[in-house]
């Protein structure tokens, strides 16, 4: 049993899904973990990690023009808007969606289902440098 | 310091909460684990596993009450619709809860609190066959 | 390779966040463990563990009002209202956001981001305490 720890940095340009599904295996590999657990995590409160439907690009439109009706920017309530009116939006969509993801590793792959991809969710609009951290525990 | 990996396969019947409290507890007896964590995992994108209150079957039905509105079928933007008015509707669900849930193991059983359950929520109409990851870490 | 188990009693008085990060790395302190992960577990199912940011109070007063909007009390369709009009909310609230958080611990740090803390969010407007489980899993 061992722990590896890594980290990607995603470059973001916008709000929207961006898949790492690739970029997290590809450290699985590194690390030569056979079985265990990976956790992917965003040092971030503006954007998120999550499992998400990996083949239809209109899924992922539509989930995130759901997160703009459920969370809209300039709600006449918001206080906390010095970064702009995407900005408290941002830490909501967070906290309603993950800040990390744990996926099994057997037979040295992430065990995802056919259709699942992971993402960082961005949640602001301007370009940015997220890092996450890949943890994996395992043998 | 030990990895064991099991599966469940859970059939649903429709949308809604499926308890498997004990299914995932069975898969920790038969694993030895005295002393670690359990993560159950969804590989799926259109139905969630989540903790939720497991006593008062109105508790349930409120819930997937709230969800019904809160993410209703048949929205005038969706766009990701091949399957159905549950289709779109059960990505977003799933994005808003959980795809894994990690919970403590100490003296061999789940420390859960006592009104916590774990449950498969089911996001689509028609019967499916969940499949269920079960990783333990631990010793 | 080992596993640290420990726990942290929280008082809660009202609806809210708490901050937990401190109470946390005095456990990782604790427990001896360098490299690994933390996974942070709360055995209730009307407050959550959530991580948010945790520099600005006023972010933490709108998203406790966007939750209010989100999940009102006495929603004319809730029948689970034993407890009170924040009983069923609750639940949603708990199931809309998170039962656990895990973290990544390196050079015996939990690796959060800068703006980033760990949050018991209570739902409930009476005053709890709350368990908090506190698994390390590491070396």
């Amino acid at each position: 049993m061992r722990i590896h720890h890594d980290q990607l940095e995603v470059r973001t340009h916008g709000k929207g899904l961006y898949e790492i599904t690739d970029e997290v295996q590809s450290k699985i590999d590194s690390s030569g973990v056979q079985a265990g657990t990976v956790t992917v995590f965003v040092q971030h409160t503006s954007c998120s990690v999550v499992i998400m439907e990996n083949a239809d690009p209109t899924a992922r439109r539509d989930l995130e023009e759901f997160f703009e009706r459920l969370v809209p920017e300039h709600a006449d309530y918001f206080t906390h808007d010095a970064e702009g009116g995407d900005d408290m939006p941002s830490h909501i969509r967070m906290v309603l969606t993950r800040s990390s993801e744990t996926v099994p590793i057997f037979d040295g792959k992430m065990q995802l289902g056919t259709w699942q991809g992971i993402f960082v969710f961005e949640h602001r609009r301007a370009a940015h440098r997220r890092n996450i951290l890949i943890t994996m525990v395992g043998q």
